[in-house]
């Protein structure tokens, strides 16, 4: 017997009869013997639906009132999850942020999880009882509905999960797992059976968008197991889990890209303390995130070129922020370059096995890719190289590190 | 200074245009320094549309799953009139059931309005603060949402409005407010100024559905002061309130019609004692509400001739019922009738108006009208005719009344 969570997406409830289904995949597992919560997501397209109605009331942005609309998506489905689960025989109960409760910080709009009350839910799970609990929402020090931020459900699952001591958060979704590499470009990627915390963080602050990043996160903090697992078939996905459960490391266990990426350099900017500080310090205030950062060894020590990335849909935020302290940074000119991607290979297996960043220059060389920046952490190794470059790199990076299938 | 309670209906609210018009709306009641509780119903169609899902759940119907689905529309509508108020610069802030907290008894999909906790609410408004309160829902000693059945806001409405103990319950609908006769039939049919609680529930359980009858029961036995107006203009509309407040009576205040109407006779019916109670008993317990009811005398003194109608969607229901029974009653035969139609003089004035049922019998009588069935209470005469009659016997008798417009 083991204690599950599922937790089922927007498209996963789209209408009645992937609703329907659902119902039969949460019965299922009961009947393999296990004990089951579920989570869910409003159906797809319902919650931007809901976003839109709010964003035409005004430029007025209570987010208090704003999460009591778009809260009522997960309200729909779990109430009809739980009808439907009964008309299968199963003993299910719908349970909203309040009634919990999940207690959430007072940060309306994107609150953060405080705790969940689950002493009641495991009482009832005991008995069979199916809690069917509304993802994305919860219930704020003010007596209100709070909201997640998007992408929500994936936080309030693994929370859960936490809080029952379940021995699996099932995260099923419209692919059948996490990937060695995008399988719209790359023919031969594989499904990835294990992967570690680190490794799936990583692979999805860079766009497989299988999981939200802060879930993942809280999985890792709470040491709670995740199985990415697609709702349209049974077959088992990928586990997400601690480095410890995994006995064998490749050293490379997958290729990620994101071509969200523009790139920016400063052209002789004066080489003094204080001028990172200068330049970065107005973009934070901007909130606009910075990723890769060169700085280039100045060869006469006074003026130095300044390279780094920042989203694709901030270029012209950053560009403006810089253009408006041009006279205070004291830069000879700002060049912008939004035609580069993000080529990432992650590993933990890297930590043992030397040369990987090594065979990646070697395999973009000889392909003739030009490496613009490069970044490393203790798992990963990014290159950033002009977008037009994206799909090769791609497909011989997965072939050098021996991740093509059969 | 007036304390008021706004219900807006689902045309009313039906999308963001016409949500920003109520807003409009409310803020001139403040701006005319009264003090303002709002309380909604869903986007019209979306109630219909979330009882439409969980029908498709299955056959299985639990009530506290389906009042956690379809008690998200008002939910919707709270939260954006409170912005849309927020931006008018308004301080507005919604009321889920569960938070006022409204509470009702445990019968979830027509839970009853035990006690509105409106000391906040209260305070709030003091400070011109505008709560906006979900219609239709309450919150049930379960710790969970019930709802009210259809109709439930304007409930909900008259409800908060005693609780708060309100000068005025302003219920806005698509219609100028209560009419003579329906104008549609009648062309000549006036508004009514000011109208009795009796009056108004004997329209509206004939078929004026500009207020649901449970609201002007209770409105009624709290003394809440009803104003049916137009969402779409500011002209005063029709005044529901106690016999003490309207000086002087017509002897008819309106007619109305039902053609919801079935008409069923028994012919030769053994007449002793319990056989009224062998006929009707059975169709109690299949829930068929029997209304206008006529024994004729028999002349033998053995077998008597029964007449009554009943909905007419429950006349094949009712026709079976009374089969199944037939050796028990022992009549000789049963005879239908779903062309009838029920028309109704009605007016408190009749207390001290004699003859009201005589000239109503004259003028149909001189228009070659056959009258079926008559049934009379204090404030009210009905009788059944062919319902091919309906209109002219409408227009007939609004003319005879002095009812007609100049």
């Amino acid at each position: 017997m083991a204690r599950i969570v599922q937790k089922f997406g927007g498209t996963s409830v789209a209408d009645m009869t992937r609703i329907k289904a659902v119902a039969v995949t949460v019965k299922r597992e009961l009947d393999a013997g296990n004990q089951v919560a579920v989570v869910l997501s409003a159906m797809a397209g319902v919650t931007d639906q809901l976003v839109g109605y709010a964003a035409q009331t005004g430029s007025v942005f209570d987010a208090r009132e704003y999460d009591v609309v778009v809260s009522t998506g997960e309200q729909v489905t779990v109430g009809l999850l739980a009808l439907c689960l009964q008309n299968l025989g199963v003993t299910a109960r719908s349970w909203l942020g309040w009634q919990v409760p999940i207690s959430t910080d007072g940060v309306h709009g994107k609150a953060r999880i405080k705790a969940i009350e689950a002493k009641e839910l495991r009482r009832r799970m005991a008995t069979g009882e199916v809690p069917v609990v509304a993802g994305f929402q919860g219930f704020g020090p003010d007596n209100r509905i709070t909201t997640l931020g998007r992408g929500g459900s994936d936080t309030s699952a693994v929370a859960l999960a936490a809080a029952l001591e379940a021995d699996r958060c099932d995260i099923y979704t419209d692919v059948e797992g996490v990937y060695t590499c995008d399988p719209r470009i790359v023919a031969k990627a594989r499904k990835i059976d294990k992967i570690t915390y680190e490794e799936m963080l990583e692979l999805a602050s860079l766009g497989a968008k299988v999981l939200q990043t802060r879930s993942v996160v809280l999985a890792m903090r709470m040491g709670v197991r995740l199985h990415v697992r697609s709702s349209y078939s049974d077959v088992p996905g990928t586990l997400v889990v601690d480095e410890d459960e995994i006995v064998e490391h490749e050293m490379v266990s997958g290729i990620a890209y994101s071509r969200d990426e523009a790139k920016i350099t400063l052209v002789k900017v004066r080489d003094k303390p204080g001028v990172a500080a200068a330049i970065f310090g107005p973009l934070a205030d901007a909130s606009i995130n910075v990723d890769m950062i060169v700085q280039n060894v100045s060869a006469d020590g006074k003026a130095t070129d300044i390279t780094f990335t920042v989203p694709r849909g901030e270029l012209k935020r950053t560009v403006e922020t810089l253009e408006a302290k041009r006279k205070q940074l004291g830069y000879a000119d700002l060049i912008s370059d939004a035609n580069v991607a993000k080529i990432s290979v992650i590993g933990v297996g890297m930590r043992s096995h030397a040369g990987v960043a090594q065979r990646m220059f070697k395999t973009l060389g000889e392909k003739g890719i030009n490496i613009q920046v490069i970044s490393t952490s203790e798992i990963k190794v990014s290159v950033l190289v002009a977008e037009e470059y994206t799909e090769l790199a791609l497909r011989a990076l997965h072939s050098a590190y021996g991740l093509d299938s059969e």
